[in-house]
Formats: structure tokens, sequence, C-alpha cells
């Protein structure tokens, strides 16, 4: 790849690595169109093991719920970002998170150690999530029973 | 915008995020001096609603009666950095903290997830913070009642 | 330094970020042997003042050890990364790692916010870490009693 692609290559990462920073911070200040709008009207995305899958066109009105009912406050916290790309327009990463959360009630503060898998896409309206799923290495106090496990090996 | 501002608007980047790193590594290690030298002299930083504005120049003396008096040990996690130019020698940025605290005395840990609101200006010693706000998503334990909010809706 | 040698330089990072990106994730599934490969063979580390320092070839036999004994889920969150080069193929970072442990057993959760002082080297097979030493701010439950100190000034 010559320099210029290389170039290239990390604009394209930084505008993903916007992307997800981007979902937490529209999903930290209670905005749900904020946070549809970083993904694909057709995205999957999974959650958890106990919940169903809510396509990217669902997503505002589904988080809406959680974020009026669930949550009096969260912050998610992104790092270890890993982006590898399939092709020009077509990408995947794995990123951690560490997520905190308050409820409504008297219910303690909950934390989730987690793991984002994502897929990526540029469209017309630049890169977004075309998919998305939610790993748990570990929970404490968490509103979820159940995370999707992140693959720890001999386990 | 050609490849070479690009690049040069990367550089930028890189060297604007070094200096959030900066600030937090010398609170952390009880450095005032190197703390204040992140601002400018006319910086203005708005810390919490029930504490007087500091300016960049009274950075250092204001930062080291909190560093020996209150402290034992901090930690300062940043993540999250979204960096807005807003011309050649002139930034924002939203960033995460996730911060720790130890008090001396027995006070329990402290813990704050917040957000820096910083602005940032070239100068002829390099780019250096021209104003910062720290708004709290929440706290536990904290030393401080009230934080700055995030501005989150629906509240 | 040209702008063809600045953009290699801004990969050169990409690749090193990468490489703490790698320990942690490969620490967190329990694949000892990931661990290992980021290491120089002849590389030094220093996790603690009470534990022997392990050479780079012989780190995935002993993080194995802990890895299935001790820790029942770990995740190590990395952030506040700087780098410093000392040369085309050696460079120095500083960076931040919050790390969450959970253990086998029923002993609470145990917390470090440390940070990790690397050097890495370019090899044949790309950049390598060739010497590692953990510091801790501070830790709550953790099963280390002593850690490296940060060197938190006025102590």
């Amino acid at each position: 790849m010559n320099l210029e692609a290389q170039l290239r290559r990390m604009l394209d990462r930084q505008a993903i690595e916007d992307l997800i920073h981007s979902y937490c911070e529209c999903f930290d200040r209670n905005d749900p169109e904020g946070v549809g709008a970083v993904f694909t009207a057709d995205a999957g995305t999974a959650y958890t093991p106990d919940t169903d899958n809510i396509r990217g066109a669902a997503m505002a009105a589904a988080v809406a719920v959680g974020l009026r009912d669930l949550f009096a406050a969260t912050s998610h916290h992104i790092s270890n970002i890993r982006i590898d790309f399939e092709g020009p327009d077509e990408a995947r990463a794995l990123s951690y998170v560490y997520a905190w959360h308050r409820y409504h009630g008297d219910a303690p503060d909950g934390y989730l150690w987690g793991r984002y898998r994502h897929r990526f896409t540029r469209t017309p309206a630049g890169w977004k999530i075309s998919a998305l799923r939610l790993e748990g290495a570990g929970t404490r106090d968490f509103h979820r029973e159940r995370m999707h496990p992140i693959g720890r090996g001999a386990d």
C-alpha cells in the first residue's frame, strides 16, 4: 500500500473511532436519535443472549425506553480499539468498554467490563456501524444476568 | 484539504491528545508545575459549580494545595477523545475521564465518571489548553457534592 | 522530519499501540501463547517488587499458571498512551491501565489503577515489547500487596 493509501486508511480509522465514541456519547446524553444515527438501517446487533436483537432502523426507538425508564445516568468508556480492514469500504473492530450505570430507584450502581465487536461499512453518508455484538468479561450489580462470552480459553 | 494538510492535522491531533495525557500524568504524579505548564497563562477553567474558577497562570499554585492536602493518590484515565478544529491554530475536544481518588485519612475511595471539555490554541511553545470545563456523569464517595452536568437529555 | 517519515512514524505508533492491546486481549482471553508472542525472547519484565522478573521467552509458561489458577476473569483497559521514539527501531511508552480481576473462590474483585512502562524494538517479525515495568498508583482488594511506585512527587 502506498503512502497516500496509508494516510487515507488512517483517516478512515479516525472516522471509525469517532463513530464508536459518538454512540457512547449519544447514549450517555440520553439522545436515542443520535444512537440510531450511527447504524445502517439494516445493521444487526446482539446485546445479550436474553434480549431480542435490534435492527439499526429500530435502534432509536428501542434504546429510548431503557434510557428513560432504567438509567438515571450512564458512562461508557472505550479503549483498546483494534480495527481490521476487510476492503476499502468494510472494516471490523474489537474494543473494550468499561460501563458504569446508575439506575432509577435504589439499586446499587451496575458495572460492565465488556467488549464491542463491530462491523463498519462506508456509506454515502460516511462510515456506519453495520453490526454490533456486546460481550462481557464480567459484571457487578448489572441489570443483565447473562452476557455473550468473550471466549476466554480453557473456561 | 489535501493530503499534506491532512497529515499535519493528524500530527496536531496527536499533540493535543498528548497534552491531555500530560495534564493527567502530572496531576497523578503530584507535579503541580507540570499541570500548570499545559495551560496558557490566561486559560479559563471551570471544575465545579461550587469552586472558584482558576486561571492558567494560577493553576500550579492552586492544584498544589489539593495534591498535597487532600489526595494520597489519584489516577485519571482518559478515553473517547473527540477533537474538532476551528481553524489551523484552534481546536476544541470532548473526552471522557474515569478518575479514582484515594484520600488522606479514612474516607472511602472517590470515583468520578466525567467529561473534559477543552479548548486548545497553538502557541510559539506548541499546543496549550486555553479552556477546561469538567462535567460529571456521576460520582461515588467523591469530595465534591455537585458537578457541572453533562447535559443528559430529558433530565 | 519530512512528511513521509512522519507518516511512517504514525504507522509505527499504531503498530505499537496494537501490540499493547494484543497483550491485554490475549491475557484476558487466557491465551498465554498470545501473551508471550508480543515479547522479544530476551525481554525483561518487572511486575512487582515481590515477584521474580520474567524473561520474554518464559512469559507464556509463567502467565499460564496465574491465568489458570488465580483468575476467573480479568479485563485490562489501556489509556493515556504516550510513545517516544529513541531511534527508527526503538521506542518507549508510558500508558495507564485500569485492570479488573475476578478470582477463583470467594475473594472480592481486585482492582489496579496502574501504569505500564514499555520499551519496544522493531524486529524482522515487527514491533515487539523488549521491556515492561508495571507500576501501581493504587489497588483495592488486589492479589499483590506491593507494587512498583509511579513516582508520585512529595510522597
